[in-house]
């Protein structure tokens, strides 16, 4: 039996605050395995997770809602890059940069509205990674 | 050895935000199991499990702070069901879908006052599935 | 083959809120391991775990976000111990009680400026527990 399997993917996430699908490449990775857990990680200070809907307004939402919650101003101690760069070290308490999906007959479980998507709220970095794991007991 | 132990349940959540305790039916599903991860998972991108007390307040100060963080008012950009929809599809990015729990010889290693909690905020969906998966290394 | 190898550590969290980083011990907890999954459970209903930087500030921006966020005054049903004690019960709801970590080759894949730290805004506990599992697929 093999170990865990486990490869990193690069992604594109430009200058502005963006909220980036991800569900395409998770559902290939796990398409030929059985049942099991896939791990998503982002190995970055500044970087979510979320599952959330894409496609109908809650990208938008969410990022408004971040503003609100951890406004992009002074206030942070946190400070290089960009004006409110600190927020962007807050927000993965907030956001985990992990999530973990139940995988059926290779097949992401998720609901019908459910998508995997990377919060980066940070415009000094335009590319980013993510760690894609699939562990299962058999 | 038998790939990993997964089933749904379905749960009734009633037409108002509510906070529902789940653990009794956690711990039913580990109970015959040894050490390992019990992977809790809601497929809807509007519900959330937390980990909190139960029975002493806790459910009811979570939903008012949910309702202050994220108003059920109309500056939401997705919008169709009730007033204030848009907020249930922003929450999973702060209270997510999924918990993972040790299980340390059949039982769930939380804590005394940890319970296994589902979040709806949604008023539209009164019946919810949740995911119960297993995981072991042996 | 094993089960899951899982263990508890203890914790001197002090009598003010705090940002812990237990990022030495998890790495130490992997060392001799090979392709997995670390899992950090906090077996507390007012404890939670985050994956931020540590060292340039970030620690009391979370602590000051969270202040401001869920304030320790008196708006909280959940009421026992100390003034605004009811906010750290809805605080893991947010910033969840458990992380998952991959493990690549005995070693943490997180990346550069990621640190695991317990979030701990209970004034009233001194001391707490985190119990660090690994889950492998081999």
């Amino acid at each position: 039996m093999a170990a865990m399997r486990t490869e990193t993917r690069t992604y594109a996430t430009g200058s502005d605050a963006v909220v980036l699908d991800l569900t395409r490449d998770c559902a290939e990775f796990v398409r030929d395995e059985g049942d099991g857990l896939l791990h998503v990680f982002a190995p970055h200070a500044t970087v979510g997770i979320a599952l959330i809907e894409t496609g109908s307004g809650s990208e938008n939402d969410l990022l408004d809602a971040l503003e609100r919650l951890l406004p992009a101003d002074d206030r942070w101690r946190h400070r290089h890059g960009s004006r409110g760069h600190g927020r962007s070290h807050v927000m993965p308490a907030l956001v985990p940069p992990y999530a973990t999906i139940p995988v059926v007959g290779g097949r992401l479980a998720l609901g019908t509205w459910q998508s995997v998507c990377l919060v980066d709220l940070n415009v000094d970095n335009t590319e980013r990674q993510v760690r894609l794991s699939f562990l299962t007991s058999s």
